[in-house]
């Protein structure tokens, strides 16, 4: 059994063993190195993207200033779920904040594996549609309320590890503050547990 | 033929029409008065809904202040999906703002539906799970990125005639800005036009 299948299995426990093996079967391993692009305004997105290792940032530019929407790291999905489902153009960047292996499953396999009959695919989109939902629900919660702080406090809680992987200026340009509020949150957040 | 059964087949008219009756058939007609609450904080989502005629605004209360998230009118699906697909306790209100006609279908029903062997309601859950994620992502990206003017246009652009239904104040209260701003905005879009 390879990683991704072992992965898989674990992720969609709920799923008959032997579909979740032809699910991760389905997706073919490519390797991307630190600042090559997964994604670019204007192209389509062709592949719904599972990160082995890495760390990408997904953001739009508008006017000129660059709006970070996102950072993907290890065992996480990543895709501009919008243009992958219609096959439209995208607006958004995907960019490679380290070297990333990650597993990828086209548009086309992935309808192929829909259309198969009586096999659990179309649960398993539903599901993973309904994942992806929630996450984007959250956000737009999150970015309708919630202050700096409580943005920082989300981002981390989810992913400990994620302030030591993407760089501090990054992590202030996502919660749409200065670097030197970002070091009064995180001092702050410290002073607070002791 | 009744009324849901018609709109739900033009809807989602790439299903069998034998499905789309089921799914249409399963759903209860309910009415609400003006005032009345689909949805409260701390309650349990239990229905799926249809909007046949009404109008309803959906909010959060967080330290005292409310923010509202978004408004639903005629022929609109409502719920909060989380605690519908989870059946945990909401932190969302869901308030009429008209007298509503409305169609619930039960959370029990849509999983017993769900569970019918080839049929082809997963496929339908996965579609309408993948809209919803399209209007949250949407919003999220405008709310990351897009002053007063251009989400007041993304709200009335979809439907012109929310602006005759909401109340002005509620609108600029939605958009987070004063109902002076609003009557600004609302002036400046009209001299554009001429």
């Amino acid at each position: 059994m390879n990683a991704i299948q072992e992965i898989f299995l674990k992720m969609f426990s709920r799923f008959p063993e032997e579909a979740i093996i032809q699910f991760a079967n389905a997706f073919s391993e490519k390797k991307l190195k630190k600042g090559d692009f997964l994604l670019q305004e204007g192209q389509i997105c062709r592949d719904l993207v599972f990160i082995l290792n890495g760390n990408m940032m997904c953001y739009y530019l508008k006017d000129g200033k660059r709006y970070i929407d996102e950072f993907s790291l290890d065992y996480e999905f990543i895709t501009d779920y919008t243009s992958f489902i219609y096959q439209s153009t995208t607006d958004k960047y995907i960019e490679c904040l380290e070297d990333c292996v990650i597993y990828t499953l086209s548009y086309e396999r992935m309808n192929a594996l829909y259309d198969l009959p009586h096999q659990p695919f179309d649960r398993l989109g539903r599901m993973m549609a309904e994942q992806i939902y929630l996450q984007w629900h959250e956000k737009s919660k999150s970015l309708l309320m919630d202050d700096a702080t409580e943005r920082y406090l989300k981002l981390i809680n989810k992913r400990p590890y994620l302030s030591q992987r993407v760089p501090q200026y990054l992590i202030a340009e996502y919660l749409g503050i200065a670097p030197e509020s970002l070091s009064r949150i995180r001092k702050s957040l410290t002073n607070t547990k002791v």
